[in-house]
């Protein structure tokens, strides 16, 4: 049933979320770990998708739904490397192609009992899934730096965020709203410094560099860098729906964290955390501490991300206003709607913009 | 709020689900003993009723809701064979006619002041509805055979699907979902052979005769025809809502297991069903075992076919394919389209189709 | 999923509702006392509010969306008298100005950053919001009568109602639901009496006058008035929520029952309810004998007001019919869609006309 819509002055909302459908991309389905000899269902960019592993243990994604009666696959078995369909037990290969009709006399059609099938790869202890069905893709997933640095420790893990891709994304890059939403933790000084911020537009995402940054105050920064005053800070926006940022202390310590965020629904992000840090002391003792002090930030992230999330929904859609401080979200978002359309496939020149906040 | 819609490559679906709303025919409202003399609350095909017994005890039903100001007539009650509307005291008689509007020094005007009321017939312990409101049927419900021959012993139960009534349909009507379905307990032996079916359009449906099919195995044959090597098997569909399976063992045993199904939306089905029987053993000896086989056969179908409309709401639509195996399930939809549209009143000349499956 | 509309017959619904929707009037948002130091939330006529005091103590309403990144500001908290974001720490004072963008070297923009405020009066306890944001309105919120004379006791309390408007103002002002709704308790006494209504059209509402009305039947007036005989009864609908009822016993006893409703979304309204009375024992005597019955005849309007919203939207819609015994229904809901239009700003002619009805 619709009511009328309400005619209030002014109108509350242009009626549009920063949504951003992008086909053409990888996105981690999942780790590798968690996909065993049993069907896993995941949602990737909107499309549900069993998950198997073939006979050969290597990793598949179909379209989550029989050709024949649209059942779920995912709720089937894997029967000699194949999926078994649970109403009528079709059976389906790796790459989707129906191998048993059961009942049928004749030859099943070859088109027409396909399944669809996603081009998979799986890298560095993840599954990832291309966002279009049956094709080849010309890109290859993205690179985790450090990971195979012995010097280096990684910390990985899995969270959620209720809210737009957008959202996240602008979230992640922003330090303005860290001394509100971490406070005490990340920042929250209130004795301010102005400092001159490098904006670089990439070919496949934005970098921004603080410069003359003084070391953050707050707990986070006093246990990662104790002694620390040099201080190198980058944030990252990458194609299609990672986030990354990195501080340098000096020349030998780096912390990296990098959110490969994969769009469930339009409100739903898997977000996959991988961490790479080379600080002064030993791994095994650094890493709980970097542990509770990110997990801490991003649940925290996680909360104004939602409380975010559902009063746009509540209005109906968003009505934005930026200053200066929003360093990058507009550019951002920009990207996406690029990257949605198809129109990014060319590298463009990096260029360079520089803007004056109060850190 | 309306996000832009996806456009992924392929489309998922066709955005169509079968659904048809057939209005010109009956359809089992409750058991007769379920209607005392309190207002009972029961949907029909989408129609919101409220049934009850006027003075002389004659089931009536009209739609659950009061002229006057749209409150639900069966939250009011029964007062000298005349439904009474909790909110004003309205009351209508079995043919919907307002008897009283207290407070008004006039006669009610006759016209204005009606519920809308709908055809019933009460027959063979069940209460039957039309689905078109104040009109006179042509046509009478459904009699089930054999329920009233003494050497037949009648078991009645009362079940729910949740998924369109062709799905359930087809479902019945079809054998090869059953090894997979119904494993050990109906088919299921890997070694097959393969069989002719007839397949007969029908006036009022279809009948399917399965020609030199063994008796299946599994459990049921095992405990129902222990001893029986001639078998003659039949689905049948009957329009509108009716889907029946009978099993004859030799010229004197039979099993007719008819599930006459009520859409209550497009997604959930009460369905009663009526099974008679003349096996080897007394009635009071096979009954237990019937239920409890037919049971389990039943609420497995339902689990089977509740997660397929689960997984065709999730993708929006239906995108079926068929083969050779589908016997009937095409021709059962383009009869519930026609019976939708009301060009089914003609009955037509039988025909018969024959096809090799694998039992 | 959308599917396919049911195309039944007759047709259910016009597929109305009866929605106003009223923004050029004063509502209650809250009592006086429920606004402390902390931001509340309050929805009025479908507006989502933060109300919060600000530095002076003075009531403030905002929208409930900051302009920045549209998280709600009622997350947030009161900081010299300004309201800050919980996400980034925007300020803003009573006006809806926004004072502080923390990390901003420049000063920000005054129009693009302003929180939408809207105007507010505290009177009598209350706090009234106007439905209209940024303007000065040209009228004054609604003066409860007898609440300042020290003659009359009053009492006040906090209902809600989860129906349209429009059915709470009929409702309160419809004597014939109360032998059936109020069984024993308001009137039910099966013999009835004809009695002549007045009913008046004014400028900003309707007065219903009960010309030689008996005492009613039932416990109330039992309690209320035990040695009345002569009553004079007044039913009122005041623009755009308020619905009263007066009871004058002879020339000195007086109880008057105002119910200003504050539509919170289409079917929830937060009724205020403020009683005022002089009877024949003390204030002290008679509050719980006037609480106990008005609280027990207003939950059961809410339970039936409830069970007819309900059905309504089941069926997508009105189907009213009504007759003489439905005195004003139909005028209420001209004027409030009147009022909706911004029709009803000039006084119009007291215009009345008489009807008889069995009460």
């Amino acid at each position: 049933m619709e009511l009328q819509k309400p005619h209030l002055t002014p109108p509350f909302t242009k009626g549009h979320i920063s949504v951003a459908r992008m086909t053409n991309y990888w996105y981690i389905a999942c780790q590798s770990q968690e996909l065993t000899d049993k069907p896993l269902v995941r949602t990737v960019i909107g499309i549900p998708l069993v998950l198997f592993r073939g006979g050969d243990g290597k990793a598949a994604a179909l379209l989550d739904r029989c050709p024949h009666r649209n059942i779920a696959l995912s709720l089937g078995q894997v029967v000699n490397g194949n999926l078994e369909c649970p109403y009528h037990g079709w059976q389906f290969d790796n790459s989707g192609t129906c191998q048993v009709v059961p009942g049928l006399c004749s030859v099943p059609d070859q088109s027409g009992t396909r399944a669809v099938a996603y081009p998979v790869v799986e890298q560095d202890g993840f599954v990832w899934v291309f966002g279009n069905a049956d094709i080849e893709p010309e890109t290859l997933p993205y690179q985790f730096p450090n990971i195979n640095d012995s010097s280096y420790t990684t910390w990985r893990e899995e969270f959620a965020y209720e809210c737009t891709l957008h959202a996240a994304l602008e979230n992640i890059t922003d330090v303005s709203h860290t001394p509100f939403v971490h406070t005490g933790l990340l920042r929250g000084d209130p004795k301010r410094k102005q400092i001159t911020v490098a904006i670089r537009n990439q070919s496949n995402g934005i970098e921004i560099e603080y410069l003359d940054e003084p070391r953050p105050s707050g707990l986070a920064a006093q246990i990662i860098a104790p002694n620390v005053t040099e201080v190198n800070h980058f944030d990252r926006f990458l194609l299609p729906s990672m986030a990354q940022v990195e501080y340098r202390f000096g020349n030998n310590y780096n912390l990296l964290v990098t959110q490969a965020m994969t769009p469930v629904s339009d409100f739903q992000i898997r977000n996959f955390l991988v961490v790479t840090f080379r600080l002064g002391l030993p791994g095994w003792v650094m890493q709980p501490l970097v542990k509770f002090l990110l997990s801490s930030i991003i649940r925290q992230d996680g909360v104004v991300l939602k409380a975010q999330a559902e009063n746009i929904r509540r209005f109906g859609g968003e009505q934005f206003m930026s200053t200066d401080v929003d360093l990058v979200s507009s550019q951002i978002w920009f990207m996406l709607q690029q990257a949605e359309r198809g129109e990014l496939r060319q590298p463009k020149e990096i260029s360079e913009k520089r803007v004056q906040i109060l850190i």
